[in-house]
């Protein structure tokens, strides 16, 4: 396995990218747009395919890298079903699984800092994003922050891991790049608390100030780090129901003056379970890539018949199909 | 195995702490004093037993923890023969291995940044001091730096490792923790030269600052980043003959109103090699010690008569006995 850690000592972000093998398709961990060309020379530099790009949350504290690396790899971006952004291709929630080639990730919902926040298990190692950081917890005072979830998230679900399991946060300020679940169970010292209660008495008189970039990184984040205004102000957008016209066109074989589709990933709505995963239009492999049912779309074959390679971003397309994106975005290059 | 990669980020230093196994022995390589209280709260929580501190080599950036472990543990100070510091337990050379309970290092000696710096090799990692960073090469302008040593140390034998060796150095300045030594061939740009001399006229052309802690981080390194003048000053220093005779009154049972040594650590001379090894006083596990022959040290039997425990640091009194060391500093608590 290719794992590495990658730090923003300007946020104390840490990111990680993830394959099963050099050559392989790797996934990033919350990327920061500062940082987009360091991360995407060594996945040049790897011979990896960056396939998905998560966040573990909407961040307040950096500019997300997840816009940049969508429209320069074509990557899936993935967050939680709750997340504010406004594009995602794929939203997971509790019980599902973020693969790659000979990897999976086990989603968990884990909100407390924001109400979008998630955490993955791989293996012996869990990303636990802001919820539960070395020796700290994230705060609870902010974007739908809740002391009280978060208690239920770390106690609940977090260390009910085997003691032994790795800890790799989104933060930290202290030096320290990971822990253990035992660890943080016996030494983090905002867990020494009798109750929930406690916790949260606790979490509500931390008084801590805003993050620095919080003013600036929240409404760029809900736009997953791009100006998306100015790229519909320039008639590159298209609505949910464009979108859906759109695929479908091109499944049929049509074409358009406007816009080429490259390819079209699954759509697909999880048999007996609330909500659709999976979602998202992804234009990267046309060769792999095969539509399932939802709403208006239901093409079970490959889409041999899309034509690559002029739109540049769709990656929007499925969630706002379903009505989870209030806009969808596609970038087209000529 | 715990593994842990600490940072610190003023001086963008890389520290390893190392054991093999919770409650067990560990290591630790490149120390920075000001972050001595986290190392040690970290040993505590694992409950390991710090039994040695090593430095790749004597740094310009940052001010050493070595002596502030040492004190604060009693564990070994190990660095290079070639090391200007004036007090260390251990002084290692190339062939030779660092050992801790379950785990081995193997002494690389890689020149070329400074006289004294090392490389360690344990298992499928292998720790580069500022020798070879990711992406980069320590700089050689000072402190008996050498481009051509350097170029040595890099090709002749950091390069040769497997090329999944994973390479941690002493800093990154970028965001990276962790490259491998097949990156480092293909991607490392100082290394993309066609000859010894191509290398010389780049890293003699690099026209940097000097570090900003320098003047101050040296001589205060040269003396494992105590103030040992002051030490001395107080009446805690004897010199190396006083030390020799001090342990060899203790071997033989004697006490002595101002000091009590606590344990001896071997002294050894490697048979037909040409410099002494594992020298140096160990005060921390009397049962295990045993003494080695050295000049007028002769005690092959474990050094049952010594009493504990009122010398609390006297980890010098190896090397200075053999001339590699211009004073010797014992503290006494009592």
């Amino acid at each position: 396995m290719i794992f590495r850690q990658l730090f923003d000592s300007v946020s104390g972000t840490y990111t990680y990218l993830i394959a099963s093998r050099h050559g392989g398709e790797a996934l990033i961990i919350d990327p920061v747009l500062e940082k987009v060309d360091r991360y995407l020379q060594l996945v040049r530099e790897l011979e990896l395919k960056l396939v998905k790009a998560v966040d573990t949350h909407l961040h307040a504290d950096h500019v997300t890298g997840l816009g940049a690396l969508r429209d320069r790899t074509h990557c899936i971006t993935v967050m939680g079903e709750q997340t504010h952004a406004d594009v995602v291709s794929m939203r997971v929630t509790e019980g599902d699984c973020i693969e790659i080639d000979g990897l999976s990730l086990a989603v968990l919902y884990t909100p407390g800092h924001t109400d979008d926040s998630y955490s993955f298990l791989m293996g012996d190692r869990v990303f636990t994003g802001d919820t539960l950081l070395i020796r700290g917890t994230g705060r609870t005072d902010f974007q739908n922050g809740n002391a009280r979830a978060q208690y239920d998230s770390i106690f609940g679900k977090l260390l009910k891991l085997p003691n032994e399991t790795l800890v790799y946060p989104a933060h930290d300020y202290k030096g320290d790049t990971v822990s253990t679940i035992g660890e943080e169970k016996q030494f983090n010292p905002r867990l020494k608390v009798g109750s929930v209660d406690e916790y949260v008495d606790l979490m509500n008189n931390l008084k801590l100030p805003n993050p620095k970039m919080m003013d600036g990184a929240v409404p760029a984040n809900m736009h997953v780090g791009l100006h998306q205004d100015e790229i519909a102000r320039k008639g590159w957008a298209v609505s949910a129901a464009e979108a859906v016209a759109l695929v479908l066109h091109y499944r049929n074989g049509g074409r358009n003056g406007r816009y080429t589709l490259r390819s079209v990933e699954c759509i697909c709505s999880r048999s007996g379970g609330r909500s659709p995963t999976r979602c998202g239009l992804h234009y990267q492999y046309l060769e792999k890539i095969t539509c399932s049912p939802l709403g208006g779309l239901d093409c079970q074959q490959p889409c041999d018949r899309v034509q690559p390679p002029l739109v540049m971003a769709a990656s929007a397309a499925g969630s706002a199909a379903i009505g989870w994106s209030t806009r969808l975005v596609v970038m087209v290059t000529i």
